[in-house]
């Protein structure tokens, strides 16, 4: 049966492709995106697809918000601040674009009596986990960064709201993704550091920062399945891969995938950033007993990540 | 040594009684209210008092919040929206109150280079813990109020300021407090209904939820003690008696200090109010630990609260 998605964020790296896979599946989806840092050319086929209208509004305007909502079935909440390190400059950041956004959605849909949503959190929540990898019923976490705060505030009021409203929701707690129409994080940078000068690559931390990467297209899999499998009130899913790897791999597969030779210079310390937490590995036992595994690993994802940089350099224009 | 400290809420229940605490002690105290549920009287003894000024402002503007603060060496955030039975009638309250007005007292201290914070958070926030007494480490919890979400995002916020910018930090998560100079929940109810009619009493839900209560004083000597103990970067507590009541005990305590037989009406549930927690029951192995226990029972703390009342009815006039 057809269902009327609103798709948040629609432009952005996963809600893109969210969107270009509920289309293709019969699907209607009204997408929404204020194109921060949204890419229209992320929509060029959906645009062209009778099921998909957009709304360009900011989610900081509730009576746009609840506007655009109307008619819909369900809501997808991937808009958000999702760049971590910009957290100690711009501490108000994350508490307008993630928390109070993330509540003008929840008013949207109480008033358009959308009652299902799910959302994309981060394994951030977990702060410094000491268990590794990290269910969704580790120990109640310290926070570490303004990001994953402001995540987990969201969280918060989707549960609540569930509660005291009779909504229903799907809170997918991710490691980092990776894929076609990244557009921001560790692999981007380096791109672009390769792309002006070949001999040389700046490294925040020391390298061996470990990271847990899942592919694009395995995460939307994986979100597609909980929303139709999982039917408790509140749904929470880590999702991620069984394994991890250091910076240090990573750059090997994009310099292997380049053909290039640099000069490794590591700012040192165990962290690239203040609030980088420096290993996120999440135990994925939850979304796998639904039938789920990831398709392919994170060199692969690594890689395929690479030649969509190299097939869409736009794109570094475009953020630089 | 003698320090400045700043109390936001400091016409509040606790506010107040700390306020008084900290100047008998010889601290100098800037107080913050903005009088929407703070009660001028409870100041009278500080106002008269050369270690205390007061600042009449609302958290919500952020310069006058700065401005406020000036000088401080340590800030203990009380203020808050502190009822959570307006939740599901007004959910932009808690988010504003709590999430928001903590955000601002935040950024108030990064700008005075204040950098301890105490806070008072909930034991809302364990949700409908499976673990009784709750710990607090806990596992992840799912919330269930909209009040116990915006105290939780308010923690997110202050651990992750800790980690940013060098704060330290106290959050307790308080069962409810009784005492003197207690102005809402369910001993201020009743005695109300009581005193207009003493022989019938309407009781939201069964009377059989269970309610773990701790005496203001003994609440504030936890939080003096723990901000002089505890040193790490993040410190949490749960703040509690070992113990708990049901509200019909409660009830007795209540009509036998106030020598009356009501006919008692339950609206039946287990919940009195939607996002209720039955029963909250905190493990306070850890405050303990640094030598601290409670004076007086819960019992003991309800008859004071009666007592108080009967002395102070001008407060259920402001109040109605």
């Amino acid at each position: 049966m057809s269902e009327h998605y609103i798709v948040t964020g629609c432009a952005g790296f996963i809600g893109s492709q969210l969107v270009d896979r509920l289309l293709a599946s019969g699907q209607r989806v009204t997408g929404i995106d204020n194109f921060s840092t949204g890419q229209r050319r992320f929509l060029q086929g959906a645009l062209g697809h009778p099921g998909f209208s957009l709304h360009e509004i900011d989610l900081l305007d509730p009576a746009a918000a609840q506007a655009a909502m109307e008619g819909g079935d369900c809501v997808v909440h991937l808009a958000a601040n999702a760049d971590v390190r910009f957290g100690p400059e711009r501490p108000g950041l994350d508490l307008q674009q993630n928390t109070v956004a993330t509540f003008n959605v929840l008013e949207a849909m109480r008033a358009q009596k959308i009652r299902r949503i799910a959302f994309s959190s981060t394994g951030s929540v977990y702060g410094e986990s000491q268990i590794i990898p990290t269910p969704e019923d580790a120990p109640f976490p310290v926070q570490t960064s303004l990001y994953g705060a402001s995540k987990l505030a969201c969280e918060g009021m989707i549960a609540a709201y569930c509660e005291a409203y009779g909504f229903q929701s799907w809170i997918f707690r991710f490691v980092s993704i990776l894929g076609e129409r990244y557009t921001h994080g560790h692999v981007f940078d380096f791109y672009r550091q390769l792309q002006t000068d070949p001999t040389n690559l700046q490294i925040l931390g020391d390298g061996r920062q470990r990271k847990s990467y899942l592919y694009v297209q395995d995460c939307i899999d994986a979100m597609l399945m909980a929303m139709n499998k999982a039917s408790e009130k509140v749904n929470i899913f880590n999702l991620g891969v069984d394994g991890y790897c250091e910076v240090n791999d990573s750059i090997g597969w994009i310099c292997e995938a380049l053909g290039v030779r640099p000069a490794l210079h590591y700012s040192g310390g165990s962290r690239g950033w203040v609030g980088d937490n420096p290993f996120i590995y999440l135990d994925t036992r939850r979304i796998r007993a639904l039938g789920w595994s990831p398709s392919i690993n994170i060199g692969l994802g690594v890689i395929r990540t690479v030649e969509f940089l190299r097939a869409n350099e736009w794109l570094l224009e475009s953020r630089s």
